[in-house]
């Protein structure tokens, strides 16, 4: 019952080029598309992965702003994106070159105790390290650590593009908003936030069937992009009054769940002031300050809070739902780019108000 | 298979004296034990009890300090007991006049949606009313509503005592703090703070034999008592250090479960510093004011934090525990007066850190 | 805080007519309409309703056959339906005479443990006891124990055909077979049987987005239903190979929750061929004899297996999901009839497999 | 953050013999203590351990008897022990050469689905494959497949002894019966069985503080036994009427967790009779044959019921447990023999009802 070593045979192409071009981070406000080394296998559980297609993440523009001090200059970056196995450690038994995988965010041994309680978001030498503590996607190639338990087989004819969302956004919006807020058929949920990030949450909410799905945001625009994935009724909170409309429109009540997906002090507030008792504020945002938390009022009102750096945890499940069309993540796509257009990309991406960017594929 | 009426007989002493002793809430600061008339039925689901033990609150000394404003002037303070019931409405079915009964501190009507979930805190006509909305148990009489669903049978030959101890601060830390708290077989637990309501939360937590208890309090007599009922370490936060401590203690790794039993925002911080990624801090604290939430370090550490009124849903269970002797409430027992002592009895549990008061039994 | 009574009025018409058409069990294979004197309230908690729309379920076959032990000669049928409530008790403190409600098939108090615990099935006074041990609903009116706790308020302009489903049959296949058999986003689910309480579970089930649900039953006809109602995949059983097919649908892995809807051995064998390691057998047929279970074979395989009684917990959660669009429960009825024409009904109902009857439903 | 690779050395003295002693199956009834060739690596993620102690489980009696048609003539039998690790392969990163480990009795790969689900039991590359079917710990070395996540670290100091027991039957008990049949504080369980495994479950179920626990077994010493770790009553069910008494003493409602430790029709048919509505079935016994499950009567009964092959995910806790003094494992030893008098061990074990044998450790 042993598995058996399975042959390695190297990338000719990565063999004779050696070099590929990347986005670098050089200091805060500043990246370039440069050449780089092609990446080579560092351990036994490497595989070194031809990325096909990648993504920007609002992390990056936060790498960008100078605001992750884990994110050394000179880093490559990236940590999403779909792509073909060109080179395998000996250690590496579930993959073959050539196998097109998707590249989790996250990076997971499987072997710590993080790792085997489904929290690889804290796996001792994983964790969020791909274009953060080491080269990420943003590349031609990536070097995928612990590639075993960070990878996933894409199944045979399957449509690859919506599958990049599969690396971060679509899980971090189901884990980190869904299932954290414990999302139940006929509940009522508030999604405060329609970026990527909240449409992510929106689009798998609809796994359980709340009876509402309440998006509340700023933008019209991004309003109404929620209405089409199917928010039941939104709210546009730039008046201050987004509390009172929404009791008004629970009768009252307020929501079972509500969903931070901003990451700024007022909007964990609202998520405060409108959430039932008994009920679940789930944090997403990536929060920069403290927040004031109410506990002379919450103390008594049976509230859950929850954060979460996403775990990928998800991602074979995500795929199913996906394969099985219970969820379409192409929807969250807005723009194509080519890798040498990344700046472009990042141009779009960055200025979403304007470009109603959502998420923009750059094919590498 | 529909429940016959049960005759219904009044309780021969109340009709003649038709007036008791009561403690009432005169004004912040201001109380007194005068004679009231007795209680009588207000509705058809009403019970009125004759008080045989009552005890005193840290809710009771809120009051008193004018912080809880639903609580009216001229109100009979009080929400925890045991009696025997000495009249009961024509719609009462599941007890008789004479039955020894626990008192909640929860009204509870079981119809409303909030009591058929099991969160009896929130019921809509019910709620933590008695002693603060209605008149309680610091008297020789009191009417509880929501009979049938709101007062416990004692099974014959307890030691009542001991169930006096199951109305409110049981529950509490149970419910609030090690179920909320989610404390397992193996895992770590804190205790911040060891008053009467920390001290619950030790006692119960044990019920599902963590590997270890840590009680942090700033008063090392209290920590004895801790160290006595079963906290495997403790930690005096006099000089500012716990977190440090603590972290040292646990090789780095902080704390499952952090149990806030204090209610001011320097414990509720503490609960964040020592908190592993992964675990829950369970509040239990009732808190005055705004406390600071670390989301710039924790929205990425994959925590839980609940709050929570007590629901006494846990009551039956806590009561079959008792009488299996897997957890003996009457540890907290450290004095005993009669009613008309009661003044004595609020001024020992007022001024803890002298007498060391834990819970104070008062015969009525 | 306390509810005050509410006025109760009678019904002029009952108080006129004094009698009422039922339709009357008399002994096994017999049953009459006949004249019956309109039903009074027998306890303060009790309420009378004016029965709108009524419905036949398989237990009212049961009964007929003389299956039913409980359920004596002269009992008034059936145990689903909506209506007016024409009088009420002086204990009813959720209802007024004039309400629209849905009748629970389930009798439950709200004050037993097992109500307490969300067990209405085995409520001590209650339970399934409408149409078995005391008279139902398939008369004009109807007495319902307990109606605070046993009666659902119908929302203004609802769509109250619908909700004639909701007193039994959609809860039956969502409580006995969706969440006992624990059906996750990406799961899949074979449900063998599909009449209608197989069909009840398969619009249920979708609540949770699995990834395919396959219907297995002997019949082509109910086989298209199933597939028009969201099955992914269907099965004929009828060659005695759906084991052996469903195998080679799923790769040889099985389902993850196999729902039992029909209860005899042959059906509960097949759940045991197919159910994955890891994964749950939820029962909803009521079975007439004992059936094997392959212990030699499953014993480690990390199975679930659950059986239940409805406790139409879930019935306010269904309205909303009804109320929001998220189910159609109206696409499980076949047919109308009146209280006049009942025996037609139960004709069509009784021989579905000509009829292609699924649920009829009867103005009373 | 990759981990470095380890240095490797081999175990001079295991170089030096090359040979061992090991106890082989060699067809149905017998067995033998030969010379066998020291195991060596076989795929990079191997370790070879130099067993210190083993013992005999129930499974190496049944493969004796040939009932376990994987396990072919001429294996090294025994899936239980502790040791130190003599050799590991490149790929292993969790464990160095010399450190002292507890072998678990399951192989997990960490890396299939099932295995990051926490089912090891049905890892595709491992499982219960040590002593069946690949060479077992009943000899002086075994190879150790998927290392990393196969054997778990001893803490310096720990009662090494008690650690066998973490292999096997420990978690057997607590996983199988405790975890699966759902111990409640305050809740009624009955073990039916008070063998090794039955007591297992008996010593772990008090992690969560049942109110009662109810042995029933035929016979008194075990009873004996069974009281001394903690069963509030014990059954001998010799006459046939255990369903009677159990029912008796829980005034007619039965236990809420009935565990099966036994694996015969009876001692299954015993627990449907015993369990209370909503309660839960725990098979822990090897089923050599299909058994009735009353479905006649049960199909209303919101039973649950569960099987399960160990699959030790809980080791990490229950070692925390040991070291906590939660629980002494060493309750269980009443043996110890050398690997030389493993004939003696064997026949000490199987005839346990003389020898009141319950675990024997051998020394290896």
């Amino acid at each position: 019952m042993v598995t058996l070593p399975i042959p390695k045979t190297l990338d000719p192409l990565a063999t004779k080029t050696k070099t590929m071009k990347a986005l670098v981070y050089l200091e805060p406000g500043k990246k370039a598309l440069q050449d780089r080394p092609i990446p080579q296998l560092a351990a036994t559980t490497d595989a070194i992965v031809r990325v096909v297609k990648t993504t920007i993440c609002g992390s990056d523009l936060h790498i960008l702003k100078g605001d992750v001090s884990t994110c050394a200059p000179g880093r490559i970056l990236g940590h999403e994106g779909i792509g073909t196995i060109s080179e395998i450690g000996s250690g590496v038994t579930q993959f073959h070159v050539g196998d097109r995988v998707i590249i989790s965010c996250i990076s997971s041994c499987g072997k710590c105790d993080n790792c085997r309680k489904g929290m690889y978001s804290h796996c001792t030498t994983g964790g969020w390290i791909l274009g953060n503590e080491i080269d990420g996607t943003q590349a031609e190639y990536v070097r995928i650590p612990h590639a075993d338990t960070s990878l996933y087989r894409i199944p045979a004819g399957a449509d690859e593009e919506a599958l990049v969302l599969l690396s971060d956004i679509l899980p971090t919006g189901f884990e980190c908003g869904v299932l954290n807020g414990k999302v139940q058929p006929g509940g009522t949920v508030a999604i405060v936030g329609a970026g990527p990030v909240g449409l992510a949450a929106l689009l798998t909410a609809q796994f359980y069937s709340p009876a509402e799905i309440i998006s509340i945001d700023l933008d019209d625009n991004r309003l109404a992009v929620a209405s089409r994935f199917g928010a039941t009724r939104t709210i546009n909170s730039t008046d201050g009054k987004a509390a009172e409309k929404l009791m008004a429109m629970t009768g009252g009540r307020g929501v079972d769940t509500a969903i931070e997906a901003v990451g700024v002090p007022d909007t964990f507030l609202l998520c405060q002031d409108i959430v039932t008792p008994g009920g679940t504020i789930a944090n997403i945002g990536v929060h920069g300050k403290k927040v004031d938390l109410h506990l002379e009022r919450l103390w008594s009102q049976n509230i859950t809070l929850t954060t979460r750096l996403v775990d990928t945890v998800t991602l074979p499940m995500l795929l199913r739902a996906v394969q099985a069309k219970k969820v379409d993540p192409k929807r969250l796509i807005t723009h194509h780019f080519t890798l040498d257009q990344i700046d472009e990309a990042y141009t779009a991406f960055g200025n979403a108000a304007k470009t109603n960017a959502l998420k923009v594929i750059i094919d590498a």
